[in-house]
């Protein structure tokens, strides 16, 4: 591995080995004209031009000529390991369609599951991979991504082999933290009865995954699993070992919220219905709330009332979501227009929520999701002199160069000022 | 030039040489296994596998394996040539800063106008090479480009030798169709002399420029030219021999949709406010209604009415608007979401929205815009079997393969299925 220097950018950062809460969000560090060297895969040192080190003639160097330097991108929420696609389900759904109707005509995500469960290990990989080259191209040095279309053991187990040996290549682009949600749906063997396949989850599942994943996630919503039946798998999933993430408040006010404080999660997701008594809870206890603009934009859903978090004092992070689904995009672009056009949010605090709060949902906010000594060296170096391009150039890339551990993983065409 | 043949497709296209009206926009054309030859840049083959002549071993052969073909996109309403970039103030807009105080700050299209004719020729055509650049990996084969940053004649000649130096280019990999736009706005050096400016417009500009454009366009909008001195500056430029454009009923409803009726413009566009009685004059005289969902999705406005205009048996054009003020985004991925989901276009009307129907509203619907044996060989190869794959991967391009008179000029990264 060759050690790299980034001389001359504009470099933007939050700081902190944590989610930034609130008003915090906001306080990025901003170096006008500055340095960055990466030894061995980590920053050992940023700071202004003038305090730079000497630097061996070996080093890689890359002058940013005034470009903006930020954080690496954690996409802190996907399910992006699935087979087949839902574009006809997605046609249905534009012409009005319930989703009773869609679930009747063989749609739904029982149908990405019996794809997910016929679909071999290696055209997963394929795919995924593809997908994981697509977001790398948009900056993101870190993803999450999920389980959840096998929903039993084998299937299950597959999902997160297939995530794990992308995250074991060689030559990685991208990290990539892997979460089980066998508690995804209930399915259709266990029609009518939840509690036959919550047991499943506890008694058989958990235990064979327990060293193939870093967190537990569930769909606490009402008639999949409902605020008992979460907290009993929250609180199996955490004795096991695992992080907790919940899907919470996505289609009625269920207490989700609520629940991951409760639970002591690291996040809790979507939050489109999340209470007052559930935005207060999270920032008492640090739960991050993920905000997933790209499935509200599509599914034509209010946006998650990103300011009453930060006004409340929560940290927010932003994610893409991408699935099969309700959702089949991993727009970053996208996402960030989203966020300040519609929701409101200050660019600043966009970059937060997209660089250090994701690393935070992800439970490795001290090692990457800031550009600070000590931390990995992963790094998008933009088109653009400052990041106030990010929503401006609407829907489209600014990223010229990604940065993953100190090398350059991606290089786009650049956009000449 | 060689010769090229591809099989295997799914051929999907509007057939006609001139714009589709009203509910003959989802009449498309679908051949399930089906080949295309293109000779000398020429279509002179589509149809059915089976049909395929026998072809040359000479030919370049391109096996698309069941993906889905569609004509190239067209996106015929551009401002794609400026100086400067104005990201700052789009900061200030979010913040909720009104117009006024914009241009008192020393933003709003003023500020673009002093960068473009500061501008190096040289600077804009390699920024707008760029632009062309990124249109072209989108699937974009014809561009319109509008002049009207200059405001004053030598810039504005300026502008239009960029378009057409670029337009001519060795190797080109897009057609360009340039505009005069010479009435985007009153320079500041005629402030309170319309008249003057107008005057201007037509003695000096229309005979210098005459022979840089094929359109001449106009920003027919209440305090800007209105409907009075829109129909003289319109009567001026068709006597000198230009076709019409209209930038029509955007901010209030002024009438330039039947403005543009009366004037046999080829096309009126925006549109967010058009009365049903401009919907109507515009139906019967065939003028392509062009809408931009993309500047209204910047904007936080309501789009424009796409169903009104359909159902009222209207020709529709979809166009991305890329300019760096209100609409600083050229997303053809974005432009088929917005129509999808929140303008209730189908899926069908989008593709003949941004093929013939764009190429009608360039006035070349009789070359290109449609997969025809004699049309010039402009195509998009999906990385989808089908078509419905466009607005359901939301905001993300579909697009493996761009080919422009019947050469590959863009591959992008496959997506495997």
């Amino acid at each position: 591995m060759r050690d790299l220097v980034i001389i001359n950018a504009r470099i933007v950062t939050p700081v902190g080995h944590s989610a930034l809460k609130g008003d915090s969000m906001r306080e990025l560090l901003e170096i006008e004209c500055g340095g960055v060297i990466i030894r061995d895969g980590v920053i050992s040192f940023v700071g202004p031009m003038e305090e730079l080190p000497a630097y061996s003639e070996l080093y890689q160097v890359i002058d940013a000529k005034g470009k903006c330097l930020l954080p690496g991108f954690v996409d802190s929420h996907t399910h992006m390991v699935f087979g087949g696609f839902r574009d006809e389900e997605f046609q249905w759904r534009l012409k009005g369609e319930s989703y009773m109707s869609i679930m009747e005509r063989g749609g739904g995500i029982q149908s990405t599951v019996n794809a997910t469960r016929s679909a071999s290990p290696e055209s997963l990989k394929e795919k995924t991979s593809e997908f994981l080259r697509r977001m790398s191209a948009m900056g993101v040095t870190t993803v999450e991504a999920k389980s959840g279309y096998g929903l039993e053991l084998e299937s299950e187990s597959k999902m997160l082999d297939v995530i794990n040996d992308l995250a074991h290549e060689e030559d990685p682009f991208i990290r990539i933290v892997p979460t089980f949600m066998g508690a995804h749906a209930v399915p259709k063997e266990y029609k009518g009865d939840i509690d036959g396949y919550v047991r499943v989850i506890i008694d058989e599942m958990l235990p064979a995954v327990k060293d193939k994943a870093l967190f537990f996630d569930i769909f606490t919503e009402k008639n999949v699993f409902e605020i008992e039946e979460s907290r009993r798998l929250l609180k199996a999933a955490r004795e096991a070992g695992f992080r907790l993430k919940l899907h919470a408040d996505e289609i009625v006010s269920l207490g989700g919220a609520e629940l991951a404080a409760e639970m002591g999660a690291v996040s809790a997701d979507h939050l489109l219905h999340v209470s007052d008594a559930g935005i207060r809870a999270m920032a008492e206890k640090g739960v991050v709330a993920t905000l997933l603009p790209l499935t509200a934009f599509a599914l034509k859903e209010p946006y998650a009332p990103a300011r009453k978090f930060i006004d409340g004092g929560a940290a927010v992070a932003l994610a893409t979501d991408l699935n099969p689904g309700s959702c089949f995009s991993g727009s970053i672009p996208l996402t960030i227009a989203l966020a300040c056009i519609y929701m409101e949010m200050d660019i600043r605090e966009v970059v937060t929520a997209l660089t250090l709060n994701g690393a935070a949902a992800c439970g490795i906010a001290d090692s990457t999701g800031s550009i600070e000594a000590g931390k990995s060296g992963d790094l998008v170096l933009l088109d653009f002199d400052s990041y106030t391009a990010l929503p401006y150039y609407v829907g489209m890339n600014c990223v010229k160069t990604t940065i993953y551990k100190g090398v350059v993983v991606n290089e786009n065409v650049a956009l000449p000022a």
